[in-house]
């Protein structure tokens, strides 16, 4: 169900770009549970002044690479879970995807399990409809 | 007061992209009485790898002519509401602008009211500018 | 802590689209205490089609120059904290970046303060962590 934003500045290879994607989706799949395939994400890259960051807030020193992660998810995970997101995520991307940790900025957006629908027009996290059979 | 973000793999021509606009913003009317006027949408388009979905997730299966749909709103909607909502998307995508009901991924953001602005620096939403007259 | 997204129609100046940037942040630190260096920003343009915006909704007359500003932020704002905002946005945006203040669309996304990560994979503003001490 998460559906991620991912934002970069323009100068990153396709490979590199695939690989930031692919450490986002494992450490969402590794740290708070979400299925293999439940994969939904948009990178876009973005030329000068396009992307606008802070170098130095709370004195963590960021550079041109990097990266915003914002991801919408159903509500529910515990602070703990958070925590290990946060964390997977930062490691995944500083060893598989050569993005400084200090790099990574991430939000999480929370929202209802009844505000997805994945396809044929159906809310398929909706409460009823695990309890109501097929529709 | 919707915002709507879609997004794209890009090939579509410039008539199935506004088709594709025009059919979300007619199932926020149709569905759950939203004002044909209240319309505000960003439609991207992105190259190969820019969009990332499973192709069977929950036994649906995708193509790449998958469209995301992420609706920012005021929070208050009902589960009816809802899922009359991504029916009438999927059915206006499907016979109005060439989609697969199954490529139609939709997600809900849900905000208060008092969380818009539409212009001119006033929050014309929220509850007491409906209370205490002109300002 | 805002994560801030700003959408424009191509046509601007780079001059212009940072006076936008940094009209937006101003009017954050002003009127709501968020701290100088805590900015990040996304500014996308988008081609003729890509921007969908109603030219009268609500008889406020809009025009190509139109700015969507959607800010995810911390809750706990109060209403007269976001009056203020949207009227700083507007007002900056006016006299910096020679945008009408009826072209000015904003909307807020509110956010637990546990769910941003700036960096590092750790949760700077979840409740223990400065509780807890250094970690």
């Amino acid at each position: 169900m998460p559906l991620v934003r991912i934002d970069v500045l323009e100068g990153r290879s396709r490979g590199e770009l695939d690989a930031i994607c692919e450490g986002v989706h494992q450490a969402l799949v590794e740290s708070i549970g979400i299925p293999v395939l439940d994969r939904f994400q948009v990178i876009a890259e973005h030329g000068p002044g396009g992307l606008v960051f802070d170098p130095d807030y709370l004195s963590i020193p960021r550079t041109r690479g990097v990266v915003f992660v914002q991801v919408t998810i159903s509500a529910g995970r515990t602070l703990e879970q958070k925590r290990a997101l946060y964390a997977a995520i930062a490691r995944n991307l500083s060893s598989g995807a050569a993005v400084l940790p200090e790099d990574v900025l991430i939000n999480l957006i929370e929202v209802s399990r009844e505000n997805w629908s994945f396809g044929n027009g159906l809310a398929q996290y909706a409460p009823s409809e695990s309890q109501g059979g097929p529709r």
